[in-house]
């Protein structure tokens, strides 16, 4: 492992020649006018990878190519996907960079330009670990295999359209992507100097509704009081899917949540989490929300209800007594492990069903959902993670989960039956998606060497068999 | 009695061709662009009452000018002030005119034109009936005092300033329309056949309020759950207005309403009113409100809670799992005597209050209030004017009430404290304020004959002393 370490340490300022170059490509995925410089990227990272001989492939597609490539099989040792995109944000509002997006900067210990943490230069650190295997003559403990998408910024069509055998001859991909576990370094750290694991993500389920009433607007003196007004309703109802306690309301919504063990609710308590602090940023004076839980607790580990829209009748300056004709909100619930999100909607339409009056109908639409995902802690990926994340970042790391939700995730437990280790080398201020995004050069080297470490810790796992 | 009668009969052909002739003028208030043709009409109808000896002045406005006459004075008998409009809607869209808005024309006994029922036509008939008093040298059993503005369809701006002494010199306006009693015919009948009186009007006070969360539009994800969402705040603080039984929970909301009387739930019973015909043409399956009360009663003498607008949001296609900064409702009470605006306002400020959680600021904004009014059902002049309805259309009036608000009312009853009789011609299907607007001829001869039969009755009543 130490010659491997050296390599690493020998290398820093190539690594970082390579990360700036790659960098420099301006693979926006969104804008057809970036197209040659996404290819560009696209083949640039195909290069590297046919350089350290990894059978590679580039799967062209309807839109952006997805780059597929793995080492030799190691009988009887895990097989490690690694999962990351070569893909950015547009760079927009580009008066707000201090140098330009493209032409990558170093000040202070960070490197500024886009994509620097999301994901190049995260996803980076996966393959450089791999070449510091590779080129020191060690036999890598683990199979890899990358699987690097161009459309991760604008919806992962082509990637999906992939694992359904679109692109191969109706030969579905998803066999050749098996493996004992996933990993994707796309995520922050808990803060500077602490490295985490996210072992938990939420579901979510979200809806549409759209209630409509008399067939056009009235005038709410005439007509007021004696018709129903749609919009009365629309309050009504989803003002009632929540209680006092900030608990929704749906009968059975908390029949299957896996609660907070007392081991996770203290490992969220250590970290300490400032409220004040917190509160400070979002330019509020206070929080509510599920009685009996802590920030932390509400916003990675318990289900919510929120309205993400509301539209009726007048929006305009001043007044109108209208009584209108239509009402409408969209809202989601956040889901946890192990929420359905079908069965959440089917609660959803009996209840909205029940708590429909005379005079107005009613359109359901079920906009999107995906459930919640955990690594158990006690799996042994998460394990090695942990021990090569310590020895790669000189401290342990926390474990943390996170509100959100990342369908790929899902896809690859769905498709793959696969975990996926979360595993961020960002930091929450790295402004992903924002002007003057960076990734700090320091968590960068250590992330290449927590790579290098995981490939190690995964090898001494028994391999599941077809793995 | 007789000869005026007489009179009205003889002249109907000349009666219809003032009318035609003033329905040709396109005063259009709200639009500068026909300022030259409003002040055609004003001038027009100023010169009628000279010619038949009232005295007259033309007020100038900044906007429009009012045109104040009166008769001359009848001690110990009652003064009547008639207020109506010379101003008309604006007549898009043009292409579903039949017949131009300004070329009055006659169809099935029907005169069609722009400004024809509201309020040109339904105005003329008082005018008229005085000429026929005048004409035939009968003693006008009452003094006239006419009100006519030209700033009805577009808020009355000016008539509130003269009314504030903005135009003569200071003087208040207020005292020159001292009255016992204002009539106003600017309304419809119960139905074709069935004229009506108006002795009940709802007051109004309309409100928004803006709910600001955090200082930014936040992801549902990351922040749900933890974070006080507007939007869900908004759907419960508004949605809790209305309990099941569909009664405004305001605390002390209905402390001053006065109920309605037995009497009146007999009137309105006998009206006979066809819930299934109401709800067809409205185009919904069923109707809910206040429990206990039936359609008419709901409409016209239930004070009422009716969300006007919403706002908060993604308001656009498809999905997006934002956690909104803001939200906002419109919405109104219909108040029925005596609720006060005010008290209302304050206990519903109260209660908005006691209902907000922390980490959500609130702005009220009042946008305006008029309280309801009533007419006595047993007053002399509903009486007086029962019988001249009786002797001009041939059929004895029904009593109703209505669900909307008149500013001017209000204003006439506050600051003239005068009982406004509401005298309705038209019917509900004139199209007032749409295309093809119309007023049937019957009813205008029936208007003028009921109005010379009005002065008469109301010249039995005792005036009031000053009046």
């Amino acid at each position: 492992m130490q010659k491997i370490l050296d390599y690493i340490t020998e290398n820093r300022g190539r690594f970082e020649a390579d990360l700036t170059q790659w960098l420099s490509m301006a693979s926006v995925s969104t804008d057809p006018a970036f197209a040659p410089e996404v290819r560009r990227a696209a083949d640039w990272l195909t290069e590297r990878m046919k350089e350290l001989g990894l059978t590679t492939r580039l799967v062209t597609t309807n839109k952006h190519p997805i780059i597929i490539a793995e080492t030799d099989p190691v009988p009887g040792a895990p097989t490690v996907l690694v999962y990351g995109h070569y893909d950015v944000q547009p760079p927009d509002p580009l008066d707000e960079w201090t140098t330009p997006p493209f032409e990558p900067t170093v000040r202070n210990g960070n490197i500024f330009a886009r994509g620097a943490t999301d994901d190049k230069g995260q996803m980076l650190t996966h393959l450089l670990s791999a070449e510091a295997w590779l080129r020191t003559g060690s036999k890598l403990p683990v199979q890899l295999k990358f699987l690097i998408e161009g459309e991760e910024e604008c919806g992962s069509k082509s990637l999906y359209e992939l694992m359904n055998g679109e692109y191969d001859n109706g030969k579905s991909i998803v066999e050749g992507l098996s493996n004992d576990i996933v990993v994707i370094s796309d995520s922050s750290q808990f803060g500077p100097g602490k490295p985490a694991i996210t072992y938990g993500l939420r579901g979510i389920t979200y809806y549409e509704v759209r209630l409509t009433g008399p067939s056009q607007d009235l005038h709410s003196g005439a007509f007021g009081g004696a018709v129903t007004n749609p919009a009365n309703v629309l309050c009504r109802i989803v003002g009632s899917l929540l209680d006092a306690d900030g608990r929704i309301t749906l009968p059975g919504f908390y029949d299957d949540v896996v609660d907070l063990t007392s081991v996770e609710r203290k490992q969220f308590a250590d970290l300490n989490f400032d409220d004040q602090e917190f509160m400070d940023k979002l330019g509020v004076d206070g929080m509510t929300g599920e009685k009996g839980y802590g920030t932390l607790e509400r916003r990675w580990a318990r289900p919510t209800f929120d309205v993400n829209g509301l539209w009726s009748g007048y929006q305009g300056e001043g007044a109108k007594t209208v009584l209108p004709a239509r009402a409408g909100a969209k809202f989601s619930f956040r889901l946890v492990p192990n929420q359905d999100p079908k069965k959440v909607g089917a609660a959803l339409a009996k209840y909205l069903k029940s708590m429909l009056p005379m005079g107005i109908k009613m359109e359901l639409i079920d906009r999107h959902g995906a459930p919640g995902s955990m690594v158990p802690l006690d799996s042994p990926y998460m394990a090695a993670a942990a021990a090569a994340i310590a020895s790669g970042f000189g401290t342990k790391p926390v474990f943390i989960r996170s509100g959100g939700s990342i369908p790929i995730v899902n896809e690859f437990s769905s498709r793959l039956g696969s975990d996926t280790l979360l595993l961020g080398w960002g930091q929450d201020d790295d402004n992903m998606h924002s002007p003057n995004e960076k990734f700090s050069l320091d968590d960068f080297h250590r992330g290449i060497q927590a790579s290098a470490h995981l490939w190690e810790e995964i090898g001494k796992i028994p391999a599941k068999g077809n793995g």
